[in-house]
């Protein structure tokens, strides 16, 4: 047991200090590692593979909506990013600047993408002429540099993966359906696949993203009461266009701006999926995203017959991602490291229960043991996957629940805020002032302006004024 | 009528101009377009939607042999690029440099990735501390950076994308069996996916990649006779190993170095894809690869039923790529156009076909016209697109094999390099003095030296020397 308590030892207690337990998690869970170039990480086979299956996933959802992937360049000319006044103040400080090809300084020098809306611009300036044109529904997956000062994996870091999609559109009404369209393929894949709860809303003028006419989210809950943005969705109006200058001659044969949207989600989702189900333990993965959904460890594997009747086991469930542990590590070592990797199940198989025709089925989620007969495992493998996964997004949703207070004044306000981690609802007038109000006085700010609105008082919390808005507040990531 | 002819009479004819007609079929097909990125290109949806297909086919058959996916910074520190002495000396002539990070200029500068070796060392200097830690199989899929003078669509661009196998293994037997395996399932790839036939053999010294021990290739004919390297994979011994002092502790408790071994294929496929297969149509898509598989064209679309008839059938051939195409163009101008986007089948239902419950189905490869009956269309086509695959790839390979000739003395060499474009092969003292008299005299490079040797004479084609090897000449993209 020494080795296993070893393992098992070196993670933090999240109730004892919950960065440091993030931070233990995303390195015995070996999702990523510290790289030599700073803030940046290296993604390991464990954290990518989480990653693609992801990717696979969204993309799948994307093309039904009849999405189709691209790739622009990762530079952006000093002159190109600079096209939109808003936007070029959001990123500049915080891009990479090229400023050398080869041997020679460039004429120009160029950053490195930060998000890529001024060359999609770009590019539909000369691709788009014609009503026929439209709509272009446009994605890339890619990378994206920005120079953060403090980083953590998967959370912040000066390059991250994700997908931006931009679209172009020949009415407002149009690009305002898309924005939200997205918004909600996000929320229900973090919701049906990812398992985490997420408030679907509307970000407020101050919090919304730079050169956007208005950007929707979805926040989701860290188990530390935290909020973590999980994805977002811009409608541009025609802001980009007129910067741009990109115009389709439309059917009554005048020239018109087109409408833009964006919309991303990023590798920093795998930190919600952390923070969201992970335990003291370490990692727990819901079935639908993991990359390994049942490990079966032998058990007294050098007994005759133990090895081949795991392969075999292996073989009958190869409708799902199983994998078997035939190490030489130690039994109580590979149940610690599976644990740790988050793998929703344990399948244990050893002489006596082969004798007895069974196997032993541990969930990550509950650790509960269930003795299964192998005729019907496959069923019973199936059916203990879909209960991890509806309990799982049912014990987000109750501590996402649970953690959500309402304050009606600035006393209950405050109290919340230093007493109870999780979200407040309370009503806005609108004002920005209000908002950088709360921001220095209590700490928190405005996660968004959720669809679903609650009347819970005629009176923004903060300044008395008649309320405009139910807001979502929160300490965020 | 006028309409279709404007759309191919944009095309100049390949025996006229060759590289005319690549980019034109680039352009026509809407594969990629310029940016406002000096050298890089921007690759549209048709483009993109074969790189996705290369990548889903090519991912699968690495993960076959134990390959496993991860992501590397984009950036490599100035000093950690320097480390390996011959690497430093190939790639930091054509690097983009990142000197700036917001506001603030970088303690020190670093290079956008041209390749990653430099960053899988410093990862696995750390990472591999036992014998228990090897093999490393690890791949990543991203872009690159190499600064070109001057570039084409898919063949040079500043940017590009591309995979970069990196592995990491306990001897040189086992790196040599990496490398040789990796360059395998390209060549396998190639011709069983792309229908693109491969001559697979080793570099000469001189044309090895920067730091590797040996260089293995493998070499496609384009239809105008020159070459075009596919896939490298590289044998890199211990070399980076030492440079970057990565030791594991063997089980005989002695520290040695690691082998490595790293492979790439790039977005250049697509260019041979297109200089193979293609014709003064446009684009020719070998079924396996393409995106859409076949197009249904509905002929007198506005009569009653066609339409509908059009839309049945696409859900009948559901087992396949299929799409309709009921936009308001004309046949003529949808066949015209299908041809240029290279889909491998085209199939005409009119009133009359449905009358007489039959399609037309034609090949885009040879024009052939085939009416079926509609009762057994799915068995017709997935029996005419398997026909399609083979015939393209025998006749690319007649076309290779017709256009390959053996010179024995610099008479002969010169003369066919000069007259017939192909390959030559002759044989080879092994000096790097002769190769570069080849290069200088006759206008050709060495293509490799192939697996598969033949005894065309005992002495060097260029010296007279004893000869060493049976090479293969040409002149390549």
């Amino acid at each position: 047991m020494a080795k296993e308590k070893k393992l098992v030892e070196a993670i933090t207690s999240m109730d004892v200090d919950f960065a440091q337990w993030y931070t233990d998690v995303v390195k015995k869970a070996e999702l990523t590692d510290y790289s030599s170039v700073k803030g940046c990480m290296v993604i390991k086979p464990a954290g990518f593979a989480i990653w693609e299956n992801i990717q696979a996933e969204l993309d799948r959802r994307f093309k039904e909506t009849g999405v189709e992937n691209v790739y622009m360049p990762m530079f952006i000319p000093e002159s190109l990013l600079q096209k939109e006044k808003d936007h070029v103040e959001g990123f500049a400080p915080e891009v990479a600047w090229v400023t050398h090809g080869g041997l020679e300084p460039l004429q120009e020098r160029m950053c490195v993408r930060p998000t890529s809306e001024t060359l999609f611009c770009d590019f539909y300036a000369k691709d788009v002429q014609s009503y026929r044109d439209l709509p272009k529904n446009y994605n890339q997956w890619c990378s994206v540099v920005r120079w953060e000062k403090t980083t953590r994996p998967f959370l912040r870091s000066r390059e991250f993966l994700w997908q931006e999609g931009h679209t172009a559109h020949a009415t407002e009404e149009e690009a305002e359906e898309r924005t939200q369209l997205m918004l909600n393929v996000y929320a229900d894949f973090c919701e049906e696949v990812l398992a985490i709860p997420v408030v679907r809303g509307q970000k407020t003028d101050k919090e919304k993203f730079a050169g956007a006419k208005s950007t929707f989210t979805i926040e989701a809950m860290m188990h530390d009461g935290k909020a973590l943005q999980s994805g977002t969705s811009h409608n541009f109006g025609d802001g980009f266009a007129r910067a741009f200058n990109i115009q389709y001659l439309d059917r009554d044969n005048k020239l018109k701006f087109i409408h833009q949207t964006s919309w991303g989600l990023s590798t920093r989702v795998i930190g919600a999926l952390i923070m969201v189900h992970g335990d003291d333990s370490g990692l727990v993965l819901p079935p639908r995203i993991a990359p390994v959904q049942a490990v079966i460890v032998p058990v007294q594997q050098n007994k005759e017959g133990v090895l081949g009747k795991a392969f075999e086991l292996k073989e009958r469930l190869s409708g799902f991602k199983v994998k078997v542990d035939d190490t030489d590590k130690s039994p109580g070592w590979k149940f610690s490291e599976s644990e740790m990797r988050g793998i929703p199940v344990r399948i244990e198989i050893g002489p006596r229960d082969i004798a007895q025709n069974q196997a032993v089925l541990v969930r990550r989620d509950t650790h509960e043991k269930i003795t299964v007969s192998l005729d019907g495992i496959e069923e019973q493998l199936r059916g203990l996957l879909d209960t991890i996964q509806s309990d799982m997004f049912a014990r987000a949703k109750g501590h996402m629940e649970s953690h959500t207070y309402a304050a009606l004044n600035m006393e209950e306000l405050k109290d919340t805020a230093d007493h109870k981690p999780g979200f407040i609802k309370a009503m806005w007038c609108g004002s920005q002032e209000c908002e950088e109000k709360l921001k220095e006085d209590v700490g928190i700010t405005s996660r968004c302006m959720p669809f679903v609105q609650e009347h819970l008082s005629d009176t923004c919390v903060c300044c008395g004024r008649p309320a405009a808005k139910m807001v979502y507040w929160g300490k965020a990531y």
